[in-house]
C-alpha cells in the first residue's frame, strides 16, 4: 500500500484554531442567547476600499472580452504590479530592488509555509516562541523535527522564548542555525524589531551564514517612525534575508487573497559539493512549477492598493483597526491589566490575570463575557500566561466588549 | 551557510517552454515581418462566459460592502461551490461523493504538483511517457528520483511508454508501484481511456495497493458518450484514486485560477507502522497548513459556470475549440500526416513527418510556416518524433495556420 508521508504523523492533533472553533460551538449550543464577540483569529472586518473594488471590476470586464482576455499570465506576477510595489513598499524607504527579486503569490501563508522547501532537510531552524503555527507545521511535515516533548516543542528546532524580559523580541542564539523565521510586528504578540535588534540578526545570519525568513505581514501597522517596515532597511539584509508580505490585512485581502516575497537575487545557499547557489533561481523554478500565477483581477485589485486614493482608503482602514487597539490597550491597562502590542501591530498580547493559565482564560472570557479571544499557549509554550486580542472588529463590538472585560469579568 | 535541497539540482536546466520561448524570440528577432501564430502552450483564447463575468463583478462589488465582505473563507473551499460541483459533475453520471471529500484550489499545476507532499518519500511513481512534465518535476524535488539518464528518465521514476502501437494508454506493469499518474483525455497525446482501460487501472491499483493520480482537467473535451469523465464511474475507484480537475480549460480560467481535486475519505494510505491513515486527512491537514482558500469571488465565477446560462455559454466555448482541433485534424490528415487525438480533447499529436525529429520539426514550422507548436520529445523521450498542437486559438488562426502547413511547408 503507497505509503504516508510518517512525518505527518508528528502533528499535534488538536489545531489551535479547530479546537476555539469546537469550544466556542459548544458555548453557543449551551447558551443560544449569548451574543458572542469574535476576537480571535485575525481577520478583517472592512470591506475592500472602493479604488480596489472598482479595479477588480475593470479587470473581470476585460477578462469577459476578447480583446481585454488574459489566459496564463506570468507565474511571478504582472510587471505592472511588480513595478508599483517595488517604488511605493520599497524604493520610499531607500530600499532598491529588481522586478527579478520578487515574487507575487496568493498568499503569506502559502510563502512562509513553502518557503523551506528549497533548503535541504538536513537544515536546523529557528522559530521564535510564541509563534506563527505554520512556521512550525510545515517544518515537521517536511521531516526537519523529531517528535513533540511533553513541553510542546518539537526535537531538534529550535525555540527562542519571546518573554516580557526581552520585550518579545528574542536576541540570536550564541550557537549556529541555518534558518531562522522572524515575525516583525509580531504574531501573535504585537512586537516590532526595532533597527538595532535587526542589525543584530542580520550580524548573527552573516556570521552563521544563516538565511532570515522575514514576515513582514503587519508592516503597514508600524507607526512609530523609527521602526523599520522592511529588513532590507537593514543594510547587508539582501545577502542573508527573504521577505514575505501580504495584502491580506494591509488592504483587507484575507478573502480577495494577493501577497508576494522577495528573494534577492544576490541571496545564496550552498550546494551538496560546497558550491554557491541561486536561492532566487531554485524560489524561481519551484514557484513556477508549483504555482500558475495569481488571478488576473485580483491582481488589479492589488494594483489599485497604489493608486492615490488606494493608499488613502486603504491608510483609514488601518487606522480604524489601530484606534481598535488603542481602546483595547487603554481599558484593559486602566483595570490592571498587563498589556502589551496593540502600537505598532493589530494585536494585543495580554498576561492572564491572576496566573490563570491560556485556555483556563479563554474559557473564562467565553463563560463570562461572552468573548472569543486566542489563548497564547496555542502559539507554543511561552505563550502560557498570555492571551491574544485582535483589532479586526467593527468598533461597536470593540466598545460592548471592553465593557463587558470591565464589568462582566470575575477576577 | 544554509544548505539547499539538493535534488533541485537534478532537475533538468532547460524547461520546455523557456526554451520554446527563447527560440520564438530569437525568431521574431531575426523576422521582425513574421506574423507567428502560437499553437504550443495550451492556452484558452476565448473571454470568460458572460455568465462568469457577472457573477465575479457581483462578488467583487459584495466585498465592498460591509453587509457582503467576506474575509477568510474555508480553506477547502465555499460550499455553495463545492454543491455544485458534486451535483452537476459527479451526481450527473452516476457519481455520489460528499462535501468533505473535495477541496477547491486555484489550480491543477497546484494541486497536481503539491499532492505528492502527503507521500513517503520511498514510494515509486510511474509516469506515462510523454507525460505533463510537473508529474515528474515535483517527484524530483521531493528526492523520489535518482539522476536524469542519457535518454533524459529520471532514476527511479517508471516510466510507461505511450506509443502508436498502445494507442497512447499504455497498460499497468506487471511490477508493483506506489504511485500512479494518469491523464485522460491526456496532455500531450490527446488520447483517452476507455471504461476498460480504467478498469484494468483500478484493478491494478487493489492488488498492488497504490494510488491513482488521476489528472481529468481536459474531461469537458469528451465528446464520446462511451468515454467515462469520471475515475469514480468505475466501480471500487474511490478505495484507490484522487482525482484533479480545473476551471482553467473548461471554462477558460486560466488567467482567473480555480481548481478542485477529490481525495475520497474512504482511501487509505499505509503509516510507518503499517497502519491505515486516511489521506483525505493528511490532505485536509497540508491543504490548510499551507493554503487559505481560493478568492471568494473567483469561486463565485466558478459557480456560476454550473447555471443552466453558465453551461451554455461554457459548452459553446468547448464546441469551438473543438471544431479548431476538427479542422487541424482534416487538414494534415489530408496531407497525409498521421495525426492522433483531437477527437475528444483540445490537444493534437502528430507524427513528425520523414523521421524529422521534434525539435527539427519544432524548427521547420516555426522558420518556413511561422508556426509555433511544442516538440513532443519535451514531455519525455517517448514524445520523440511527435508534435503536439493545441486547438486553443482563434478560428481565423487555425485557418490560416492549416493554410501556411498545407502551402509553406516544405516535406
Amino acid at each position: 500500500m503507497a505509503r504516508i508521508n510518517e512525518h505527518y504523523l508528528k502533528l499535534k492533533a488538536g489545531y489551535l484554531f479547530p479546537e476555539i472553533g469546537r469550544r466556542v460551538k459548544a458555548f453557543q449550543a449551551e447558551h443560544p442567547e449569548a451574543q458572542i464577540i469574535r476576537m480571535g483569529i485575525g481577520d478583517v472586518v472592512l470591506p475592500l476600499a472602493p479604488a480596489v473594488v472598482k479595479a477588480m471590476k475593470e479587470g473581470v470586464e476585460e477578462m469577459g472580452r476578447a480583446e481585454g482576455f488574459h489566459g496564463y499570465g506570468p507565474e511571478r506576477g504582472y510587471e505592472f504590479l511588480a513595478r508599483a510595489i517595488l517604488e511605493k513598499d520599497y524604493l520610499s524607504r531607500g530600499v532598491k530592488l529588481a522586478v527579478e527579486d520578487l515574487f507575487i503569490s496568493d498568499g503569506s501563508k502559502c510563502d512562509s509555509g513553502n518557503i523551506q522547501e528549497i533548503f535541504s532537510t538536513d537544515c536546523k531552524v529557528a522559530v521564535v516562541d510564541p509563534v506563527y503555527p505554520v512556521y512550525v507545521d510545515t517544518n515537521v511535515m517536511a521531516g526537519r523535527t523529531g517528535s513533540m516533548d511533553s513541553a510542546g516543542r518539537y526535537e531538534k528546532m529550535v525555540y527562542l522564548p519571546a518573554t516580557a524580559e526581552n520585550r518579545f523580541s528574542p536576541s540570536p542564539p550564541d550557537f549556529s542555525v541555518d534558518l531562522v523565521y522572524l515575525c516583525s510586528p509580531n504574531n501573535p504578540t504585537g512586537a516590532t524589531m526595532n533597527r538595532g535588534q535587526m542589525e543584530q540578526w542580520v550580524d548573527y545570519a552573516k556570521s552563521h551564514d544563516a538565511v532570515l525568513l522575514f514576515d513582514a505581514a503587519y508592516e503597514a501597522f508600524i507607526t512609530d517612525p523609527e521602526i523599520p517596515h522592511s529588513i532590507y532597511e537593514i543594510p547587508g539584509a539582501m545577502d542573508v534575508a527573504i521577505e514575505m508580505r501580504s495584502f491580506s490585512k494591509t488592504a483587507g485581502f484575507t478573502g480577495t487573497r494577493c501577497a508576494f516575497m522577495v528573494v534577492p537575487q544576490s541571496l545564496k545557499g550552498k550546494g551538496p559539493d560546497g558550491k554557491l547557489v541561486s536561492l532566487n533561481q531554485l524560489w524561481n523554478r519551484r514557484h513556477s512549477t508549483k504555482f500558475n500565477g495569481v488571478s488576473y483581477p485580483v491582481q488589479r485589485g492589488a494594483a489599485a492598493c497604489y493608486s492615490p486614493e488606494g493608499q488613502r482608503q486603504i491608510q483609514d482602514n488601518i487606522n480604524y483597526y489601530m484606534e481598535n487597539a488603542r481602546i483595547i490597550h487603554e481599558a484593559l491597562t486602566k483595570m490592571g491589566m498587563e498589556v502589551y502590542g496593540g502600537m505598532n501591530a493589530p494585536y494585543l498580547w495580554v498576561k492572564t490575570p491572576k496566573g490563570i493559565d491560556s485556555w483556563g482564560f479563554f474559557d473564562k472570557l467565553l463563560g463570562e463575557a461572552h468573548i472569543v479571544g486566542t489563548p497564547g499557549s496555542g502559539f507554543g509554550p511561552s505563550g502560557e500566561g498570555y492571551f491574544r486580542l485582535s483589532a479586526f472588529a467593527l468598533r461597536d463590538k470593540v466598545e460592548e466588549a471592553v465593557e463587558r472585560i470591565a464589568t462582566r469579568l470575575h477576577l
